[in-house]
Formats: C-alpha cells, structure tokens, sequence
C-alpha cells in the first residue's frame, strides 16, 4: 500500500505497533513529544517538526527570517502542549547546493531567534544535500516536572473540553496568500496572513495549564477535529464539540466570506493554529481561564464536553450533527488539497 | 553566495557565530554530539544525522531494513564518538505520498532493530510528505558521566593519534556497488560493500577509551584526514598522520586495485567508515589499546601524532608529504563526486 493512501495516521499506528519501549520511557510515540526519565528532578520532553518548501511554504509567501520563527515556534508549540519549558534545540539542514547562503542565515537567525526569546537554545544539529526542496528539521528538548506533562490520553469522561484563543485564523492566512486578488479588507488580510507565516506557541499558557493541574493538552496543528480526534482517541472517550462555541476571529470571517468559506469550517479543520486544546474537569473551568489570562491574557473559550463513549469526535451545530469526515489535515493524504 | 561554494563546513561556522548558548550547554555546535547538562548525574548528548535517496544512499542498492540499520549506525556512531551510551530517538519521515508502506516499514523495523540492539530506543517523531526524495532524519540522545565526553577540542600536543579497526572499505564498498562489472574476488566485493551498507556504531569501543581515560575522539565519517582536521581545528594543534601505518584491509586493497585506485586514498579520503579517531597520551597507547580489545575484541593502531602548531593536518609517505588538498566529503561542496 502507498503512505498515500494509509495516510499519517495510519502510517504511526504502524510504526508504534513495531517500536518497543525502552527504560526511561515516560511517554513515547503518540503524544505531542516524547517524556523521558534522565534521573533529573525534572522529566525531558523531546519532539520534532520540519519545515519542507512546497509542502509547509512556498519561498514567494515568506520571508526567511519568518520561516527560522516559524520553525521555532511549531516546535516550541508541542513542548507548550505538554506544559513544558522549551531548552535545546538541533536543526537539519536538507538543502540544494544552489541554495543561497544568505537566505539560509536568515533562516537560521530567526530560528535562534524565536527559541532564544522562548529560553531554548540551539546546540547543534546536521547539513546534508538533496536535489530537490529546502527542508527542515527541528529537534527540540524540553523539561517539565516529574509526572505532570500535559498528556493526550489523561482526558476523562465529563471533563470540560477548552481552546485558547481563536481558531481558523491560519488557514484563513493561506487562502489569503493563494487568493492575492481576494476582495476583502486589507487590515483583515494582514492580520490572519501573519498567523499563518508568524505563528505564536502557546507556552505560558501551557505553563498556566500546568500549574492550574490540567492533566490533558494537545495542540491545534492538524486542525480542531482531528486535534480532538488525537485527544478521544488516546483518552478512549466520545469528544462532543458544540459548533457554536467555537471561536474565530472577525479577521478569519471577514477572509472566509470574501473566499466564500464558512469560517467555522476554517475553524473546524483549518489546522496550523498552535493553539492549546485541553480538557479539565467542569467545575474548575473558570479558575484555569482566570490562571491562563493572569499568565498570559490569552483567552480560553470552553467548546465542548468529554463523554464515556466510543473514541470519537462529535460536532453539533444547533442542535443539528455536522459533517465531519475528511476534516483535518494529514500529511500523506491525496485529501490534502483544499 | 551559494551554499556549494560556501561547502558545509563554512556553513556550520557561520551558524555557530550567529549562535547564543543557552544555561545548560556543556558543548554546544561544532562536536559529534551536543552535551547538555540537564540536572542528572549524567549529561545528555544530542545528535542527528539523516539519509536522503539519491546522496546518501541509492534505493537499488539497499534493502530497506539495512537503510534503517544505516540510519541509526550513523547516528550511533556520533554517540560512540562521545564516549556515551544510546538511549532515545526520534525519527522524522519526510516522503513522497507514493512510497510503499511496506518499504517503509522495514526501513523502521531496522531502525528499531539496530536500536535497540544498542540500548536505545524510538520515542517519537514526524512524518511529512514531499515531492522529492525519501529523506529521514534521526535524532538521538544518549547520556555520558559529567564532564567526561570525548570531545574534538581535548587533542594535546604530543598526543599520539590513534583509529580503531580500518578505514576506506566504506569507500571501496561504494566503488564496488557504482561498477557492478568490477573484476575482482568476490568475497573481496562482498566484504567491502557489506562494511558501506552496514556500518556499525563502535559502542564498545568509545565506552572502552572512556574508562581508559581518553579525552578526544571523533567519529570517521567525513574521512580520516577530513575528520583529524576536526579534531586539529578544534583543538588548535597540527596532526600529522604517517601514511605507512592507516590501516586498510586485504578486501579494501584488493577492490582499489582492481578499479585502479591507490587503497591509501580511500583510507585517508574515503569517508563512512564510522571508526574511531582518538587522541591520547602516546605512553598510554598500550593500555588503551589493551582496554579496548578486551572490550569489543577490536584492533586500534596508531597513525600519527599532534604537535603544537597552526591547526592542520599533515600526511607523510615515506619521509614524502601527501598532498591532501580536496579530499574528504562535504555535503555541500560542488567537488563531491569522486
């Protein structure tokens, strides 16, 4: 079978059904990184994401200093989705020969960038050649208290289901850089093209998330269903998510009528929004928003509730079920194409 | 200018200027390895290495599962070269929609294999798609005593310079697989292209020169003179490596002479050959080659010396000196067909 057709997912699930887990292992595969137990008083958490021109960017949309943040910051988003602090980073360089130097020093120097202002640091990392797109791959290290990283399957059935921020926004972004002759207001524009290219990771929100006792995260970069698809599955619960609840910004609506796109479709499966998607029990929903605005003033919107029930993702919209299949992003899907 | 005029290792010192180290950074950019301090009775190393289709390997030349044993050997061998032991890693796939699952899946299962045949483990990872070639990268962490990995600055003038096994059959395996209709011994063949397929990481050998109280080591993988230029720059003196004594094997001589090639080209130039090249004291070269038999049963030989003076390398004949001008690999220099 093609990776194609298996798809992302079902290309991990594979993987993970091969691999043993070795000693130290906290958490392996299938969360937003990995926890490992170094004999710190402190847990490691470990991850990575690449950046591949003409999949992830086109070179004519994005700066290059943009593109080093933007690889800083989709990592450091994984290390926020499990509370954690972001320390040390490697990146690969998979590069043609012809690539410029200077290109790739703006590169590089946004990367340092945006993980220095988050408190990590880049310490090494690897360069090879290829004949075909730029790519890059970013290691990143992080720590986090013994036993309370922010997991996928700590959802419980009854937990309040929360997002930060808004969402949609990202992909509202792109289909304003594949539209340059969309009718829309420039200010609008501007604002969700710059959460596409310069995205934030939510890393004093994880902290907060933390420090609040959350239990479970995962981040918005696949797209809000199929994030809530990760969490229901890894936890074994039902995630009922009420459509009408969900947040987007004027900017992402303004965007998504001149398209002609509902916005809470973007929303819905927009993906590549880095926000935090956690769950916490009902009742202490308003202290872990006020815990979250103190640290950060970001705001949380409670979306959905967690019930027993088959691993699963339900959308409602006024009482009516929405159609969800296919929503998401997956990364050897031939569905990709939007 | 254009990154294959810069060549990787202008490319990495560039980087390493226009990078801060962070708190916790023992040994950041420029070492086989990153060494960090993460509060642990031990320090971590970091590491990553990849294998891009069409640069580092043909795919009608390698069966998956040995391209997964490659990928970790590789990255193995940095840690080796640290004088640390393997524990966790991440891969990340980035992929043509259209490859097999099959094929990828043994790409893992070897991965995993070598792995944990090493003590370590796979812990997570990414997968992406592209339009070009197989790539994947891995990144590999591994955890040595405070303050004891072998590092590429720790050559001392008067050290003698020692390498464990013998070089250039990666090389001569590389010539074998690129003229099929090679006339010469078979098994010669069969050896030589074994050792370019399937490297193994000297483990056992790095742990050995540790507890023997080795300082610096370096990991063959750019080639024994390009690799002694590493330890030379990093260390600030000249090495200079008596050419009569690189070893090479009976196989390696036997495919060099049928392509009409000197064998002590491809054991000074030849690269991937994933031995160590270490520094020590030259009245304790008997007692680490001792510790490192008794270890791992493998021969080290000594081929050279350090002496003050600007950082270089030297190679003799004879009494004559070898022009070494050009030879090892760099990944993103235009002279890298050979």
């Amino acid at each position: 079978m093609k990776i194609g057709k298996l798809g992302e997912f079902g290309w991990i699930a594979r993987v993970e059904q091969a691999v043993r887990h070795g000693e130290g292992v906290t958490t392996g595969i299938g969360d937003d990184a990995a926890v490992l137990d170094a004999g710190a008083d402190l847990e490691l958490v470990a991850t990575c994401d690449c950046q591949v021109e003409g999949v992830h960017f086109e070179p004519g949309w994005i700066e290059p200093r943009q593109l080093g943040h933007r690889l800083a910051a989709i990592n450091l988003s994984d290390v926020a989705a499990m509370g954690a602090r972001p320390r040390w980073a490697l990146a690969s360089l998979v590069a043609p020969p012809d690539t410029e130097a200077d290109r790739l020093e703006q590169v590089f120097a946004g990367l340092s960038e945006e993980l220095g202002s988050a408190g990590a640091a880049l310490v090494g990392g690897n360069t090879a050649r290829n004949a075909g797109a730029l790519t890059i791959d970013l290691f990143l290290l992080g720590q986090v208290e013994q036993g309370r990283a922010l997991l996928r399957s700590n959802v419980r059935p009854r937990d309040a289901i929360c997002a930060t921020g808004d969402l949609g926004a990202s992909r509202a972004g792109l289909i304003a850089l594949q539209q340059p002759d969309l009718a829309c207001d420039a200010e609008a524009r501007d604002a969700v093209v710059a959460r596409h290219l310069e995205p934030r990771a939510r890393l004093a929100e994880g902290r907060a998330l933390l420090g609040a006792g959350v239990a479970a995260c995962i981040d918005v970069s696949d797209g809000l269903v199929a994030d809530a698809g990760h969490l229901a599955e890894r936890s074994g619960v039902t995630i009922r998510i009420d459509a009408g609840l969900v947040p987007f910004s004027d900017e992402t609506a303004e965007v998504a009528r001149a398209a002609g796109r509902d916005p809470l479709d973007l929303a819905l499966a927009g993906g590549e929004d880095y926000e935090l998607l956690f769950a916490v029990d009902g009742e202490r929903v308003d202290e872990v928003v006020e815990a979250v605005r103190k640290a950060s003033g970001t705001p949380v919107h409670r979306i959905g509730v967690a019930e027993a029930g088959d691993p699963g993702v339900i959308v409602e919209r006024d009482g009516e079920r929405v159609d969800v299949e296919g929503r998401g992003f997956d990364h050897f899907s031939e569905k990709n194409t939007d």
